[in-house]
């Protein structure tokens, strides 16, 4: 099947193939030859999906789409505050090919344009045995997760026709913006101009901006977050040469466009979007690449203004632990105490991202949680990432919690909250099940009488045989022999025969069933509760295991039929005993299910 | 309990006070003697939370805030094209009161210059018999949601000593940029600059500029969103005088200062930064301001680079509906068929902001869904917001999937796709409940016999009878009796002692129960069914009602009791069966629901 979104893309050039003002560069003999028709446009997402449509493989020379690139390793090399000392931020409002460098300490206004980018240039060295540009070939190639290399072509009429870029490169010199010879820096920025790469490629070199600085492909954090912060800003504010303020009201995402028909931007946590089509505009940008991207911005709705909307769903699911019960059967008194006390503990389930946004907007709704609910489970296993600011929150949201003399119990499995908890007194779970269970006995323990999770269990004491006389529970009592488990025996399993009923006299069993590949506990029973009242036939592989040392009384098959042929009554009142037992159960899981679920 | 975003502001404005470089606006006597210590932060989220520390109600003149305001009326009032004509978009690179207007046209190089300011001002004319100003001072008072009023003492004072305001209002003129007497516009905005507001207010505004256009408090759509995009555009490139290029790279935030000591941040989408402190730097901005956004810019990652996070978790739930069954009860084969082939129908539940890249990532995960899939359930009810983009991906996935002679079907209770469904063969479902019914069924139409969905069933075709006797079968026939109800009957309800067994043998029931004031069904039971085994005691009140016409075979209490007296074996066998039946649907239910909620 294929997707709306290719579609569209696909619908976008075809309409703009009748575009064709512009001319491929004209400045360099090499470029000048460009086929005019040649036209891709992608675009990729932070999970390195990438859609693609016309010519997205056919390679040309990145040209300035370069510069962000190598600013990001010069910043990564030597920290913004040095780097800012040779090259300013600030928008010059002038062609890519002016001077503007500050009167006095002859500062490139930005690196967007050649004198800053050739200032930039410069401040990359050899390391590592690998001279400058091998490195700055490197990060480029790391950006786009694949090997790049060099157009010697375009590369030797670059340097052949290249002398203002000469002439700029003698200028930052005699200011000392360049402290060495100059001749090296600019012919290393005339082959990082001549750079191969297709539409593809500056696809993801842009997703990988647009994903915090991590290839989403290859998975490899090729700039820090800081360093992506501003290259993104400085394309935003300077990437788009003298029309940066209209690009920015009009497209608002951060770009960059090259002489050789390149154009990259960037929607910052979501995608990029990349077209390839050589007929240039007068400011030297791709005349499709500009249509394109305007296109697709404005109909997307992709412009950051429009595009940022975040953290009002971070919390997934909340609801008293009574709507969502541990599956562990109780008696009566038990069941009752959760009834009338079970919304004093509530699940609430984060899940997304837990940037500022999110971490306000979960603190704000736990902080408005009623004073009645004194045990809080926090399910962080759906959060996809936790930044510094939501971990202060989350610990501080904590604290406070429990300064309130109220529990705070965290269901995490991948150890997201770790850093604020490790040395905090909050239980973590690794699943809901084990944390309901938890505050379903911390309950029980509070508001029901001691001894209401009991240790053991008389017969005369099983719920299942309430109805039943002394006389008649004395007389099953007789038919019953003892049976002892220990911790983890598998006391039943699927495909067996109706094996008899099992009352639980002390310790634990637990059923689980396998879903897709994992085990899923769905019931743990207790003393004075009882099981393997039917053969447990087809459907899903069900095993019944001690938890811990167990004692029964097993009321066996024969057992019972023995009682069926000699003491009918006694039999009649066992099963229909049973019967309404069962039925209990099934209005109660019912109800339960439906709540929880349809809700 | 206390917010900790709440703390962590308070902490700010503690550590600030300390900072006291700068003094307040000195050009204009009326502000000279501004209280140097009055300081204010204020957090507003685009839900209208707004958190405040400080002099949060201390009113002070808004001054240059009011231009991103006025130039967005002046937008609404003529159209973007008209305003471009008299004003520029592009950073100036000059302080607030340099000239820079275009050699050739006069043209104010943005709107946050004064020059650029004066010229928006001059755009506003009266209407509905409100001169300009009035109309001015609105779209304050209801981007601040309440009334506003006009300082007096300031205005006087400022009209007092434009003089080079006036000046630029000719030179404005003498462009035809202003096209009448250019003294009453820069009244107006002498007026405009003195208006009211204080820390709370500007947060506020700012939250409804994050929020789209749209006041959190009040709900009013103020402007439109695109007037906001270009508003916060030029902010963003322009709203920081001299040093835009610096401010966009450190904190990401569009933003605007006045010299009354206000400044408001925005994070579209999520949130407004307002601050109060009278105390200039030389850039004409507020000292504690600027110190006070920057840090929670970077403390908080609300750079938009950082902030800008969405769409990866659009997809709330994706499961088969064997994962959650619709209640009905069916006879074993049905049951059989839907335990085969119940995967060729899933729920995909989608939540959160279905924006482009929500809809995007929704598309891309429904299109690869397994071709085994005929019926798709989508349930949006849990989705904030859709737009056009969004509306469009979900249409044309809608025309593919059923162009593949697949089936979609939607669960919305809001109408949120009606846009796009309205004219379609789609089915709507105000449940999940009903649409994972209409899919089961389907299924068993197209997988299972004919008949397989029973419109009557006899005795001898009952689940619970099956282990009986044709003997035992006709003998418990003898002591039932017919019984009738028509459609919305109340058949039982919660506290009725034990009514004896139901035997449904044609026409459905629905039980359902109390969740928090609505009604929720959790079982629905056909021919060959039975309920009643049970007194439906405590817990939330049960109804179960006659959906349509329905025939019932009831064995009442008395008849089973004459049964057990006079006909032992028989009692014993149908208890017997009945437990066996129960017990299965314990085993069946619990096992649902572990893993639906567990997973």
């Amino acid at each position: 099947m294929r997707s709306p979104i290719e579609d569209y893309l696909q619908a976008l050039h075809d309409e703009l193939t009748e575009l064709t003002d512009g001319r491929p560069f004209q400045n360099i003999p090499a470029m000048a030859e460009a086929n005019p028709d040649a036209f891709a446009i992608c675009l990729a997402t932070v999970d390195g999906h990438v859609y693609e449509v016309g010519d997205s493989r056919e390679e040309f020379t990145i040209q300035s789409i370069s510069k962000p690139f190598t600013y990001g390793l010069a910043l990564e090399d030597h920290g913004q505050g040095a780097v800012d000392q040779k090259i300013d931020v600030e928008p010059s409002g002038d062609a890519f090919n002016e001077i503007s460098l500050a009167r006095d300490t002859g500062r490139p206004a930005n690196p967007m344009i050649n004198a800053g980018a050739i200032a930039a240039t410069s401040l990359i060295k050899g390391s590592g045995g690998r001279d400058g540009f091998a490195r700055i070939l490197d990060l480029h190639a790391r950006f786009a997760g694949r090997q790049l290399s060099v157009s010697e072509r375009v590369y030797a009429s670059e340097a052949a026709t290249g002398y203002r870029n000469r002439a700029l490169a003698d200028l930052l010199r005699s200011f000392d913006i360049i402290e060495d010879d100059p001749a090296h820096p600019v012919e290393n920025y005339f082959r990082q101009c001549s750079i191969r790469v297709n539409a593809r490629d500056l696809a993801l070199m842009g997703a990988t901006l647009a994903n915090g600085g991590r290839q989403p492909v290859t998975g490899e954090q090729v700039v820090e977050m800081d360093t992506v912060q501003r290259m993104l800003s400085v394309m935003l504010t300077c990437g788009m040469y003298d029309d940066a303020g209209a690009w920015t009201s009009a497209v608002g995402l951060p770009a960059k466009s090259g002489v050789g028909g390149g154009l990259m931007a960037v929607l910052p946590g979501q995608l990029a979007i990349s077209v390839y089509s050589p007929p240039l505009d007068e400011h030297g940008s791709s005349v499709r690449g500009i249509a394109a991207t305007r296109r697709i911005a404005s109909e997307m709705s992709l412009h950051f203004v429009q595009a940022a909307r975040i953290g009002r769903s971070v919390i997934r699911e909340h609801y008293p632990i009574t709507e969502s019960p541990s599956g562990v059967r109780r008696n009566q008194e038990a069941t009752d105490v959760l009834a009338q006390h079970g919304h004093r503990a509530q699940l609430v389930q984060l899940h997304g991202d837990l940037l500022f946004a999110g971490a306000e907007s979960a603190a704000r709704h736990i902080s408005a949680l009623d004073e009645e609910v004194e045990i809080l489970l926090l399910d962080v296993r759906r959060v996809d990432e936790v930044n510094k600011v939501a971990l202060r929150i989350m610990e501080q949201l904590r604290d406070r919690f429990e300064a309130d003399g109220r529990q705070l119990a965290v269901i995490d499995s991948g150890g997201r909250l770790a850093e604020v908890l490790e040395d905090g007194p909050t239980p973590v779970f690794p699943g809901s099940t084990e944390a309901i269970e938890w505050a379903e006995e911390r309950l029980i323990r509070a508001y029901g009488r001691r001894g209401l999770i009991p240790r053991t269990a008389t017969l005369a004491e099983f719920a299942a045989l309430a109805p039943l006389t002394e006389e008649e529970v004395s007389a099953l009592d007789a038919h019953m022999e003892d049976v002892e488990y220990d911790d983890g025996d598998l006391i039943r399993r699927s495909g067996q025969k109706f094996g008899g009923i099992y009352f639980i006299t002390s310790g634990v069993v637990a059923s689980s069933t396998l879903h897709d590949g994992h085990r899923v506990r769905y019931a743990t029973l207790g003393p004075g509760m009882t099981f393997g009242e039917i053969a447990l036939g087809g459907g899903a592989p069900v095993r019944v295991r001690a938890k811990g040392p167990v004692r029964l009384r097993l009321l066996t098959t024969e057992a019972i039929e023995r009682i069926e042929r000699n003491e009918p009554s006694l039999a009649l009142a066992l099963w229909k005993a049973v019967a309404t037992d069962a039925y209990a159960r099934v209005e109660q899981n019912l109800q339960e299910v439906a709540v929880r679920v349809r809700i």
